[in-house]
């Protein structure tokens, strides 16, 4: 048998995976269905089997396992699942294997911490409660960078040792570059949008949506795009989601606001996205660890491209107002896919990143982006963060922040630990634009046949030339197989948006 | 610290608990939520899980804190949890180390084959296509017979030592002396209710029952006896069943159907039973072994007790005529609870167990427990089971069985190798009514009080008597605790029953 070593790790690394599968199981019912009871045995539960997982993933077996398999696999094709699998857990396990035990410990003390203190933090709009649990957590993170340094020692920066977990083999510079240019050419579109007297009418999206009449019609949508019954569910959730619970158990979570189109629809059409992309990985990388996207972003281009490219386009319209009408007559009877489409695309610069347009929505992320590299670079102090916030909401979306609630403490980020993760929010809409301009170059007719209601040569297209691969590339590899470059280019994404500006407001 | 060895040992047990409770949630998500593409992988997580849990419970780390702790224990409290849990470790490590891991896979492929063929054996009515499957799991049953030997060298026959995993401390011989009694009361009842010519109208409970309501009905009542959604859920699925994910997590399931009304109202209560064992064991006693209930007996008399004693309870409708009219006002609106209460008890013979009453329900455990002890004494050739099955249906309910199918092939308890556990349904019966006479002795109002909807005491007796106690004593002991005796005695059932009949057909 050649691959007697690989298969071997192969088969170590599959139990650790089932145990990640638990998990996962857990993790989609505490968010579902768990009764609010369950919570603290379910926590003792997780640790029990994170704990587990970790310590099998990080020990000598691994180590020896994986040297054997590094003999064996010399020479193998790089595109083999097998020398995928041999390199990707070389990555993994060096970057686990420099954590301590105590480090990691520290850095679960810290979030859960950061976490409790951000939620009361937010509800009193209390900065000041939030800072120190937040001086904490940043300390942990410097921690985790020396920790990374030892085997990324070239490292540019200190930010790019953490962006590497999310976002692996990019840096804080390359992400500069893109950002300026989506911002420098955002921020006068947000002022002339903001400027101009006529507004878009979206009332048709506001009004009487009962819930069940809204689960129906996005069902109905979905399931025209390729969910099937038999691979996915759909529940309902506070903070949405998307889980693979294996390639072939896919479970997709919306939340429905009566009086409010938008969020239940286009929250499903975005988790969609993200579930098929764990959905169509090959059944070869099953119960491995490179059963599931590629990179953050990568994972971000799929949802976004599902629910803006797609949900959000004229052509959908043409077909989904037929749904549409039939879900909800008294909204929509009398409406035209072009009235759709105008409404829920109406661009509106508001405080809550979540909520944002897609025009204004980057830049939410653009501002916190360059906040996260100034404090890794010691360049701003912990307590101005606020001041530095609302100014720089004001420079790029003049929207007038007046509470830290609304404001720097928004999001749940930073209190659970998390640094470096927020900039591929962006670079996933970057990414969805390169993909777009490439698979309309194949199929010409791509958007022409959203107008009949079909999909399934775009999920066909993301199958074959992204999905199937899971994570076996790293991201700029898979960027140089499907886009013959290994460069995020900003310019499709700030053309989309400006043709889309133009369009809703006149040029 | 006087208990240091006692609670690493507790804390080793917790961590295999917890993989434990892992594999639970998986179990309970397969048969109420997993999309079904989802099986293979599932299968396969869980047999990984299922190994890891085995083998760090069979682990020499386990036998030596077991020794530790066993050692600090001598003396402590016999009512103490942790000399129960160390008696509890002994007794369930000493029997699964007598397992070989060969016997214990030979046991997996014996079962998966078994309930492969069981399926289509049934399908087709055909026992021959059976009869290699179950010679095989009969075989694995005799090698386990072996095995468990030589732990209980002192076993009065085979039969007693499978019946161990079940109702640990109780004999064939003295379940024979039980059911005898009860067969040789029954069989003449049912006769009586056969010859008959007036039978109880039970049109009331056939009809147009729509799923929604039946479910509400279910809620109102279930929520009346104890449940509340902080820590239960209820679901539906095709095999009804209940599991505790934690004491703090109950779910239970139920099956409806559009045209009956029994099948899910009283397949409810008798899973609220099997939850709020589980429900009000002490907290002290969660993440151990010994946080469920005391036995199958135990735990079926629970379940029987909500579903017969009290919701066939003639008091019980006093209260329940209210919530049925409101939800099915076309059924219910002109009926009295007289009417209900005689409906739901109508004594019919028929061919299944599953949906039989409570007097032929124990002919049906009888008749299959005095065939799995003759196998086992290797009285009878497994070829001839349906003449004889067909025999003692004719015997014992004056039943004519025409197709195996719904004759010895009815169950799927033989062929996933499970012998000796069928007893412990009836056992149950049995217990659920020498229970309700001393409950009754106790708190004389008792059945007064169902008339008003209240639940709270019998909740409450059998929280601070039977539930709290988990799994801390042996069956007869937790007998003795709780009735002042280690005998099963079938008089309180019989009675019971032949009261029922009175009561319905007349002396």
């Amino acid at each position: 048998m050649a691959s007697q070593a690989i298969t071997k790790l192969r088969d170590h690394l599959s139990t650790v995976n089932d145990i990640q599968g638990a998990l996962g199981l857990m993790g989609w019912d505490e968010r579902t269905f768990m009764p609010t009871g369950g919570a603290e045995v379910r926590a003792e539960r997780r640790a029990t089997l994170g704990r587990m997982a970790h310590e099998m993933f990080v020990s000598s077996e691994t180590e020896t396992l994986l040297a054997d398999a590094e003999r064996e696999s010399i020479g193998f094709d790089p595109d083999s699942d097998e020398l995928a699998l041999v390199k990707h857990t070389r990555r993994t396990l060096d970057r686990q294997t420099a954590i301590t035990s105590e480090l990691a410990s520290e850095a679960i003390r810290a979030s859960s911490l950061g976490y409790q203190t951000w939620i009361s933090a937010r509800a009193n709009s209390d900065f000041q409660a939030f800072l120190p649990a937040l001086n904490r957590i940043v300390d942990v993170n410097r921690r985790f960078v020396e920790a990374y340094r030892t085997v990324q020692p070239d490292a540019q920066e200190d930010y790019d040792l953490l962006l590497e977990d999310f976002e692996p083999g990019l840096t804080a510079e390359e992400i500069t570059s893109v950002f300026d240019v989506i911002r420098d050419r955002a921020i006068p579109l947000v002022a002339m949008v903001r400027e101009r007297a006529v507004d878009v009418d979206d009332g048709l999206v506001h009004g009487d949506f009962p819930i069940d009449r809204q689960r129906d019609l996005a069902m109905t949508v979905i399931k025209q795009c390729g969910f099937d019954d038999k691979h996915w569910r759909l529940d309902e959730t506070h903070h949405p989601f998307a889980s693979s619970i294996a390639t072939t158990d896919i479970r997709i979570t919306t939340r429905y606001i009566d009086n409010f189109f938008n969020s239940a629809f286009f929250g499903s059409l975005h988790e969609f996205g993200h579930g098929l992309y764990e959905r169509q990985v090959s059944p070869s990388l099953e119960r491995t660890p490179l059963a599931r996207g590629a990179s953050m972003a990568w994972h971000e281009s799929q949802s976004r491209m599902w629910e803006n490219l797609v949900g959000r386009s004229r052509s959908f319209w043409e077909w989904a107002i037929g749904p549409a009408r039939d879900a909800f007559p008294d909204a929509f009877g009398n409406a035209s896919p072009d009235d759709v489409y105008r409404a829920v695309n109406r661009l509106h610069p508001s405080l809550i990143r979540v909520e944002a347009d897609e025009l204004t929505y980057n830049l939410h992320i653009i501002l916190r982006f360059e906040m996260e590299r100034e404090i890794l670079a010691g360049k701003i102090e912990l307590d101005k963060l606020p001041q530095a916030w609302n100014q720089k909401m004001e420079e790029y979306l003049g929207v007038d922040v007046t509470d830290d609630a609304d404001g720097v403490l928004q999001d749940v980020h930073w209190s659970s630990g998390l640094f470096g993760y927020f900039p591929t929010y962006a670079l996933g809409n970057v990414l969805s634009l390169q993909l777009w301009q490439r698979i309309n170059d194949e199929i010409p007719s791509l958007e022409e046949s959203f107008a009949q209601g079909e999909f399934g040569e775009l999920r066909t297209w993301l199958g074959e030339n992204v999905h199937a691969h899971g994570s076996k590339y790293l991201p700029k590899d898979l960027m140089e197989r499907v886009l013959g470059t290994r460069e995020l280019n900003p310019g499709p994404l700030t053309n989309y948006l400006e043709a889309k500006v133009t369009d809703l407001y006149g040029a």
